[in-house]
């Protein structure tokens, strides 16, 4: 069987969890906590070297870490990830662009002021990371006013990756109400079958 | 033909000139320069709404940006891209891995160290920049005592990622002689046939 090590509350770890859901594959969750540094233990350092939740392990033993590449893993030959070149292509452009544009912005956002003490000189850091997420967020506005989903007109594990830290962007200070697009594509990921909430 | 709109000193751009070299495409490059603010004019948004170069124009017309959609994009069917599930997760893995933990470290210390005036507030951002990127770099070190390459055991577009900002790493400050696996690997993938010149 497969073993997710991951932590509930993080959105990267949550991908991973959706995907296992929807695709009805079974598997044990290994709570890791970031914050109580389990991620720099001997034991979890083997496993990704990178000190990075989540971490597939497969049924052979290998580890696979970068919730990307496990979303890919999981997903090929299934119906969440296309088998024609252009549409892998365009699956891998919105995941790249989450994970370099969106995530770094969004996702830190939110753990500065859901982790953070309100006096931690992180907070600083809030007004950049709130422009930049701002401007992910209205590049995706910008696809979502014309397409129902970001890769081939179909959901598919570019909406997973990008559904994950946007649909609680709110933790992160965003004003979500000012993306109409973003809002209806939210509410078009949750009415998937096998959808299931982060946490 | 494939058009690249790209920066010939951005090593994202040098990815996709490297893989284009080595799959003997033909292609046009159009030079786009960040620093004179070309990929925010109006044409330039409508290639790509995130503002980034590179981006790859199809022979139909369509744009694709993202430097590790376009390497995948080309690779596929070559031997730049195992056909293997696992493998070509490993791919992706270490292309997330370069993307998320590498280049906003490696390569943004390098871009304030050659694009910024000496007196830059942003060379305060060095110290962490450099913990980071070093982190990174170790990472890589570990993986290179075992293997010849990244992913499958042999060269592939996870070398063509990481090369492109790790064998300039030095103009951003980073000893790259801490590191020998890693200059034992960027010798190997420097004499990978059709091999060329970042600029």
């Amino acid at each position: 069987m497969l073993t997710v090590y991951g932590m509930a509350d993080s959105g990267n770890c949550y991908k991973v969890k959706l995907a296992l859901e929807q695709l009805k594959r079974a598997y044990r969750w290994v709570e890791v906590s970031t914050k109580r540094g389990e991620t720099r233990t001997r034991e979890f350092l083997a496993r990704n070297p990178n000190a990075q939740v989540p971490v597939l392990e497969l049924e052979d033993g290998q580890f696979l870490p970068e919730s990307g590449a496990i979303l890919c893993y999981l997903a090929e030959g299934t119906p969440l990830l296309p088998a024609d070149r252009l549409e892998r292509a365009r699956v891998l452009q919105w995941m790249f662009f989450e994970q370099y544009s969106h995530e770094p912005c969004i996702a830190v956002a939110r753990a500065i002021l859901r982790y953070q003490p309100p006096d931690s000189p992180r907070r600083a850091e809030l007004p950049r990371l709130q422009e930049r997420g701002n401007r992910a967020l209205a590049v995706m506005e910008l696809h979502l006013a014309r397409e129902p989903f970001f890769a081939a007109g179909r959901y598919s594990v570019a909406d997973i990756a990008l559904y994950a830290y946007t649909h609680c962007a709110a933790d992160g200070g965003f004003e979500l109400a000012r993306y109409p697009a973003v809002l209806a594509w939210l509410a078009r990921v949750k009415a998937q079958p096998g959808h299931v909430l982060l946490g």
